[in-house]
């Protein structure tokens, strides 16, 4: 079982993808000691119409004075609903040889065109990997469950991700049991925090024989954010299954523990609310982000989302 | 299954059982809306050497007003460590009418103790729980397990504690068949979060048949902290198993939300540590509360404690 993680790529939803170099420095060389396998370190993307940092395009040479650095395998993510098979040759040439996988945020709608987006990415030599959304709805997916034996030919990884953060165990055993059912492509699974089940998601999810697991540094990541690295490792620790030096480990954890108080990502009432009902947290990001709405009026407008009614 | 909210008691450990009236009187409002049976306001104890603030003694006076706002069942806890039976008509008489219920924080290598102090709380008219403590080490304690058949005459409910916030699931389950085969009592759980797993491991005791179990708004408590009681909440509500207005749920949250800031209860990696490895949280408590220790520093204490070395 290999862990992936992300901070700086999903960090990136409370910095705009913006990081102090000494942080990214530190946070490399930590991991340079831990038992990680991959390190994602932003998207790569297209020119957007609004400002968005570094790693939302991770250039070049920012790619080069990280390889410079860790000894690990980065990542970069694609947004594939703003990428065309078309584009990949110029996104991802430039950065043969720095990044070793190439992952791709998909929504099981557009899992067909993903395909073919997957094929180009795998043509130009990068390990593919497949970051499906919403798997709470996968069952209901019919067109996207009968396209899922097409990963075969073109990715190494097929990730479940839990993106309301609302599944609990059994869900994790149950999609895994109906992916497997569809595809022998090795399994990854990303959780959100919204419910405080990322770890037991997790650690049900490496019970079952999960091939990957995502992790970042204090759960910094969009939302209520992720499971966090330092957890995963200590418990995988205290179970005997890997060892680390716990001092480069917290030289991280100190850093990111700062940034945690000033943006204060993590779970609260209205990422519970979202969480446990469905409901999409981007919307709940902004309001909590905005800090001028209180909980109060937050939790009234969920509750309104989840009975179907409209806002007032 | 009934719900117990202890805020006041557990947050205690943080603001030393001291709290602003409006807090308290905004938390009795709250849960007079909310579907909680019982509500743990403080210790009963015999005057300390040290300063302890209200809800360490809970005067008659502060029960009183208490009682005037709740219409819920109030609790108050013994620290059966430092109350003899002998001490328990003088602590819990001027009490009769004011509270339903007493616990009693029990190590199990007292538990013979405890049995007759729980007989003289049941002889003065009070519900009576045992809060046993350390259940990971249960299926190790040959004396305590013989004689928790006794607890069949004195008790109401025998709460099996994770006091190092470091069982998972399995122990969950494992724990409640150990107890059923020694008694009929209704059992009880009270979960810390150091690993994240409170909810995970409540969730497991629910779907075992456990009769009650802990909550405390923001998980307030000693160490690490308990289970949200707004995450048990909203969980039970999705789920469909009760309803409550969200409104008063985040009026008592948004409260507690701005003590946390200031004393930051939650997990880290030094509780995370000190889970995992079952090692006392108090000490824990004391290093990350003071500040003035690094995370680093901590660690490598924890690590050498957990390897049984001596600090350096």
């Amino acid at each position: 079982m290999k862990i992936l993680d992300c901070t700086i790529r999903d960090g990136g939803y409370y910095t705009n993808w913006d990081f102090d170099q000494d942080i990214v420095k530190t946070y490399l060389e930590s991991f340079n000691q831990l038992p990680v396998e991959y390190l994602e370190v932003g998207y790569r993307s297209q020119p957007m119409g609004e400002y968005l940092g570094e790693y939302f395009y991770c250039p070049v040479e920012t790619l080069q004075r990280l390889k410079s650095i860790s000894q690990k395998k980065l990542v970069i993510i694609l947004n594939e609903k703003d990428v065309r098979a078309a584009d990949a040759e110029s996104l991802l040439s430039p950065i043969t040889g720095l990044v070793t996988m190439v992952r791709m945020a998909i929504d099981p709608k557009n899992f067909k065109r993903a395909l073919s987006l997957a094929a180009e990415v795998k043509r130009l030599g990068f390990e593919v990997a497949f970051n499906v959304m919403y798997m709470s709805t996968w069952a209901d997916e019919k067109e996207f469950l009968e396209l899922i034996p097409k990963v075969d030919e073109v990715a190494d990884y097929f990730y479940m991700v839990d993106s309301f953060g609302g599944v609990y165990p059994q869900d994790v055993k149950d999609t895994i049991a109906l992916v497997r059912s569809k595809t022998k492509v090795k399994l990854g699974f990303h959780g959100h925090n919204n419910l405080e089940m990322a770890l037991a998601n997790t650690l049900t999810a490496i019970h079952e024989g999960i091939d990957i697991v995502d992790a970042t540094v204090t759960g910094m990541g969009r939302g209520a954010g992720n499971l966090k690295t330092e957890l995963l490792l200590t418990v995988l620790n205290a179970k005997g299954l890997l060892d680390f030096p716990y001092n480069e480990l917290s030289k991280t954890v100190d850093d990111f523990t700062k940034l945690q108080k000033h943006y204060e990502w993590g779970t609260n009432l209205p990422y519970m609310v979202s969480g446990a009902n469905s409901l999409p947290q981007k919307q709940v990001m902004e309001w909590v982000s905005k800090r001028y709405y209180s909980f109060n009026s937050i939790i009234r407008a969920l509750n309104n989302q989840s009975q179907g009614k409209v806002d007032n």
